[in-house]
């Protein structure tokens, strides 16, 4: 059985601005310091499970994309279209070459403390997706978080208030009963209290072949793509040997695949749709999801609140430098940093380049100087970044964007 | 009697940094917008009252002083003296040619918003100095300040408590029995409730040759200087009429006299000195000090929190701009303003140049955006602005300075 790994690299991380811009999205960046882009941290996190790795990335970043991780096969897509579809065209396309494949699939921007745990819940759910299940990681919540879906677990009254003290460590798949939507305040607590609810990271596995066989029955309108990009790819290649663990996709394939005239129009045709709602929802119904929790330090780096608790952890420091460059290719350079002088300034994050930041009685906040525009924004107020990306847009500066 | 306003024009204005440095030092900007620098304001707020206004400047500045202000006699000192020999120097050149005249002597970098109670207060207090006593302008309080010098007003028992009821549009004069350093929150807090005290604001108001006279008394040091200075100018000038109001003093005087060598040599001999000490407390123990009480909107500009609190007042709004320039002679100009994207940021103010800046949930803060260098500063921590100095010295980047 070969692992397939899926890479949505799509959005911008608008509440990573001004580090991300339009043409410069986060997963090409490298917020945190560590010397590579949240991309390739995350081709590299997959690497080791997956037999052949792809990314699927807009057109205008698919040039970035490939230069910055030349191990994947990258498709640009035509248009945006969510997470849905990419997942289905791979899914056909890799299932027409390989029946016993297993496709993960998991985005481009989040970062996890703790690899051996991802890999082993990574595998855990290859081994649960064997009988046709859709399984996704739930990550153990480590506080009541508004900010992202949760993962409702199907557990005996009795065994309910136990799923914390359950294994955590990625081992085990446990039946899903419900996928939830971000909750409120009040609602993210019960959740939490209840012990019977897990983060939806958004990553899911399956095979291949159950994926279209579900897609076909819960999605129909993908149908005609996934028929057409398989009957393609089966046209135009040699089909390798089932299973053969040794034999990656080659990429031109699937680049090729998408550059047809038919399956850019029936693409473009489609309505977006994503894979919570479209697939892992309905399926959840019919109790074909499973779950596989997880303690692994994962966290989706959603605004500078994030960055700034992520990087103090990491480095035992809150000043990062970020060099602007014209090529995202590039992501990091401490050589040339300018200093940062702190008095009275704990908890702080600074991101800076060339010039010296100076910050004084200033806590829990982020100060990010980009070449063309300088950010303030206290922690606590992180997500109202997106207000500010309004506000610019408005004012006419989407040059800013 | 003639009335000549002396503008001692020295120091860095620390604490208003990285907007001031040491080559373009507080007094020659203009933190609050108004259009002109804070010296070209003291310039322009004495003339009505001066028949002629002197600036007395370091020998690094005198060039930019003299582009600002071409209305005034501008001296380069040949080092930094504090503002005893300045004021002593001059008492000697002016009481050379003009034994009626009466000297005041200002700050280059305080505000003053309310313009005809300082032409008031100091008119008080030249009338005042008719007897020959040193009169200051003592500023009614409007909080228990510890940034501020006191003037203890010598008051009757029964008057003590009337003091801020008395008269305060500065249009009479009080005998004062002390001056008192900077007090601790808990004195300063005892002085407002006495209500016999006001600000020092380090105006001196007296008759030339009162001065050379009290100089002579409680300075001797400064005697060979100021005897030296009015004999060079006495063999070098023709000399004009006694208390003739519309013949102002050629400034090519001035500076022709403090070019002389000798001068030079008796100047940097000297041990620096302030008014205060030398010649205010002394006299105001033989009870030859009167002060002028007066409400006139004063300010130091004494660091960003006022610049923060003052801007707003002035413009309602909390956003300024400065362009960074060469000349210090160009101060400042809205026209190429990059704009400034605020959320919830009640009280931060902003001064930027060409880069756009966004603010979100900072509150009463500071930013200020220079071209080589950013500074974010609370405005309750605005005074330990001179620790990051330090340590910017330190770390040997005094180019930032």
């Amino acid at each position: 059985m070969s692992f397939y790994a899926l890479i949505l690299a799509g959005g911008v991380g608008t509440r990573l601005w001004p580090m991300s811009r339009k043409e410069r999205p986060k997963y090409l960046l490298d917020p945190l310091g560590s010397g590579s882009s949240l991309l390739q941290q995350a081709v590299a996190r997959v690497e080791p499970l997956a037999d052949s790795v792809w990314v699927m990335t807009s057109a205008a970043t698919v040039a970035a994309v490939a230069r910055q991780v030349p191990q994947a096969h990258v498709i640009a897509e035509p248009s945006a279209r969510g997470t849905m579809p990419p997942l289905a065209a791979c899914a056909a396309l890799i299932a027409s070459m390989d029946h016993d494949a297993v496709i993960g699939s998991f985005a481009a921007d989040h970062v996890v403390r703790d690899e051996d745990a991802f890999v082993r819940a990574v595998s855990t759910a290859v081994q649960a997706a064997g009988d046709g299940s859709l399984v996704t990681i739930g990550i153990t919540p480590t506080g009541p978080s508004s900010a992202f879906g949760y993962i409702k677990v199907a557990l005996s009254a009795n065994a309910r208030r136990q799923l914390l003290s359950l294994d955590q460590s990625g081992s085990s798949a446990y039946p899903v009963q419900a996928f939830v939507e971000k909750p409120d305040a009040a609602r993210a607590a019960a959740y939490m209290a209840s012990g019977q609810y897990v983060w939806n990271a958004g990553i899911f596995v399956a095979r291949a072949d159950a994926l279209l066989r579900h897609i076909h029955d819960l999605v129909p309108d993908l149908d005609p793509l996934t028929l057409k990009l398989g009957a393609q790819l089966s046209e135009r290649m040699p089909r390798p040997g089932r299973g053969s663990r040794s034999m990656p996709l080659p990429g031109a394939a699937g680049v090729e695949a998408f550059s047809s005239p038919d399956i850019r129009r029936m693409w473009d045709a489609l309505e977006p749709s994503v894979i919570d709602i479209a697939l892992a929802e309905p399926l959840a119904e019919q109790g074909m999801v499973k779950t596989v929790p997880v303690s692994m330090g994962w966290s989706d780096v959603g605004d500078w609140a994030a960055v700034t608790a992520l990087y103090a952890a990491a480095h035992g420091t809150d000043s990062g430098t970020y060099q602007h460059r014209t090529d995202p290719g590039e992501v990091h350079d401490d050589d040339s940093a300018a200093p940062v002088f702190r008095q009275n300034a704990e908890g702080t994050f600074v991101l800076g380049s060339h010039k010296p930041i100076a910050v004084v009685g200033i806590h829990d906040a982020a100060i990010v100087d980009m070449d063309d525009v300088l950010l303030v924004v206290s922690t606590k107020d992180a997500q109202q970044v997106k207000d500010i990306i309004r506000d610019v847009d408005r004012a006419g500066r989407s040059d800013l964007l």
